[in-house]
């Protein structure tokens, strides 16, 4: 019975009371990204292998040991997405996007699936946000795409994440600088970890990235990649930041950030956050120039950044970021007897219908019971149906602040009357959304 | 290569040119929810596989052929969610939820996952939009979930389905047709399938959906449950019809639609199309009151159905249904020369701020590609920066329909000016949603 009634591990249900937090994180997400040019693409849940290992990378942890890889009925191999952007590039180049008027710029918000250590921001299942951008290579794009998750997160009323850039070239630019740190390492061979030893041989800047804090120890040291731009990669990076300062965004250059595969071109960039410890990336991206054309598809500049909504929520929290209050039930009818339960039904139905949540007793209950409910419902305002009212044809609507009532007709007007107060006095008018 | 770039049998990208259909879709579905007083929950896209085993029934097609099931990399099964009444029931006892005030109403719209033979309207994975309703044991609520339905197939200008309801009673009064179905089927069992012959042991009820031809035609004679309903059933069943009269929803009563599960009780309905071909169906739901005890929580009455939103798109585009208009670029700001470009650069990222969609030029064109490009994204305003405009310290606004100009003053009110004329007088006041 216990597997019946747990999900799995890792995972978290969404209960009603937190939907709403969810519901407004990804509407402010679709609208800034709307507002940016910004459409929104989804993609199957699961993929061949192939693509990840492919479209991630065969060397990287999430392919090496955390994919929910399974086989198909039909025998074949079949993972389920680790992160957004192999999918998308899939599927543009299925469908011919990038023949198109370019750039194409998409966003997703699907769910992901990594099968690591479960802790605080880090699930199994987990949420992102991701923007994709192709077809365009000058740096005001990276600007543009690094200006969309800033925008967000001042949206939110997030205020304290650092913004941190890094260049890591070209493969041009990237070979000398793979020489200088194999130099490097080499000659500190000894002090390395297993994994890195290996990963000299493979791709030495995935070294800056072990988490062994001897070796992080030892990459402190190791040349940075901004002293071995190309001329090209240089100016791109300078254009970069004339743009960012043009949007007046703060930055910081931090040469430790490197994406350590052959397709990431030029700039990276994170959001950190300082407030929600050693998982501090909120949001990470940066060009991928390369991997267009490695999955099969036309030789494409493109760029882009994930960000987790698990983490993004931690921040919130953790900044005392509000959440819009959630509308509660407009108008509770109660009712007594079984003539006056009908007509309840039937008038809740024909608000409803209104766009009014109007609510009715379905379990029952005592008048009584009924008013305890519509109280924990948050009902604003109540009505109650019983003999004498059906027989008069009037009852009385009451504010459930002020106590204040009005005589409501129980005839064919009674649903006009009863929007008009209580769904348009109800609220006031808030700023058209953008 | 081919696997890389196509995304696997069954499954559909859904891009940039169609998400906003979906999103439509999915507003609506939300804001009719909303007003019924139904909130969202979330569930994983997995869970133990012993769930749905137990929860959808392990003598169901979906559970004995359609399931995506393996094992994660801890040895267990995992299963990918065939639909979502058992997730939601596995979440709502986890949590407690049914301690709360009842009733407790929810909704979701998550894909599931069915390996079937792919078929217009039929994917492996698939969309659904899904109610259920905890608590209330009454007709009313019957009549509720029901009209939530007819609303929102109204709300999305879908005239032409046909509501269908029935009722199958409860374990007590299903016993006495169960003996019926039996003894009628028995003396017919040589023209039987072998899978029906299964089921006339375990659970003849399930005869009656079965698709082969010769099966159908002998099902057509068989004894009908409303014949077999108990006086409570009966009464119930009732009920729901006084309801369904008093909110004006037509329906017929449709004695061939049944659920063969234990846990079904009383109520069924679906809504049909006679647009779609064989696969009609486009809701179908009823009550569950054993579930919620069967899979270990209370014993607690509860009901709902679910929407397969392919199907719904289907039934929209055949019977003509409108989708809004998207909204496009609200203004192109093209440039002349890098100074300028920055220039357009920043005054578009600053409008983005405001929720005003400013596009400017991020691939090098000419101006007159730039135009062209403008044209292409549906603009509606478009102002050209070049050395002259940029000397002056003003540029013109042009309204691309009506071909008008506005001077506009590059300095500090640009921001403030543009999005005025661009975003608001762009826009009629919309009827304020619900």
């Amino acid at each position: 019975m216990a597997l019946l009634t747990k999900a799995p591990r890792g995972t978290q249900d969404m209960l009603p009371a937190d939907s709403g937090r969810w519901q407004y994180l990804e509407e402010t997400a679709r609208a800034v990204a709307k507002a940016c040019g910004f459409r929104e693409i989804r993609f199957p849940t699961f993929e061949h292998t192939e693509l990840f290992a492919r479209g991630v990378g065969d060397t990287t942890d999430v392919v090496q040991k955390e994919m929910y890889t399974f086989e198909d009925k039909s025998g074949r191999s079949i993972t389920l997405r680790p992160e957004g952007t192999a999918g998308t590039v899939r599927a543009v180049i299925e469908h011919g996007l990038l023949g198109e008027a370019l750039p194409l710029k998409v966003y997703y918000l699907p769910s992901c699936f990594r099968y690591e250590k479960p802790q605080a921001g880090r699930l199994r299942e987990f949420h992102q946000f991701g923007c994709e951008m192709f077809g365009s290579k000058g740096p005001a794009s990276d600007a543009e795409v690094i200006g969309l998750a800033a925008q967000l997160f001042e949206e939110l009323g997030i205020g304290n994440l650092s913004l941190e850039i890094n260049s890591i070239g070209c493969p041009e630019c990237r070979a000398a600088y793979h020489k200088a740190l194999r130099e490097y390492f080499e000659a500190r061979r000894d002090q390395l970890c297993e994994t890195c030893l290996g990963r000299l041989e493979k791709n030495p800047m995935r070294i800056l990235d072990c988490k062994n804090p001897e070796c992080a120890q030892i990459a402190a040291g190791a040349p940075v990649v901004l002293d071995y731009l190309c001329q090209e990669c240089a100016g791109h990076f300078e254009g970069l930041k004339a743009c960012l300062a043009a949007m007046g965004l703060a930055y910081t250059v931090n040469p430790r950030i490197v994406r350590g595969l052959d397709y990431y071109t030029r700039t990276v960039f994170e959001f950190v956050s300082q407030n929600i410890g050693a998982q501090g990336t909120v949001c990470g991206g940066g060009r991928y120039d390369g991997l267009v054309k490695m999955l099969g598809g036309p030789d494409t500049p493109a760029l882009g950044f994930a960000i987790g909504l698990e983490r993004l929520l931690l921040v919130m929290d953790q900044c005392g970021a509000a959440f819009p209050e959630e509308r509660g039930c407009d108008l509770y009818i109660g009712s007594m007897g079984e003539a006056a339960a009908l007509q309840a039904f039937q008038l809740a139905e024909a608000l409803r219908r209104e766009g009014v949540y109007a609510e009715f007793d379905s379990m029952g209950r005592s008048v009584k019971a009924q008013m305890k409910y519509a109280d924990k419902i948050g009902a604003r305002y109540s009505m109650i149906l019983g003999e004498n009212e059906l027989a008069e044809g009037t009852a009385q609507l009451k504010n459930m602040k002020t106590g204040a009532q009005t005589a409501i007709r129980l005839d064919d007007s009674a649903v006009g009357a009863l929007s008009d107060t209580v769904f348009f006095e109800g609220y006031e008018i808030t700023e058209e959304e953008h």
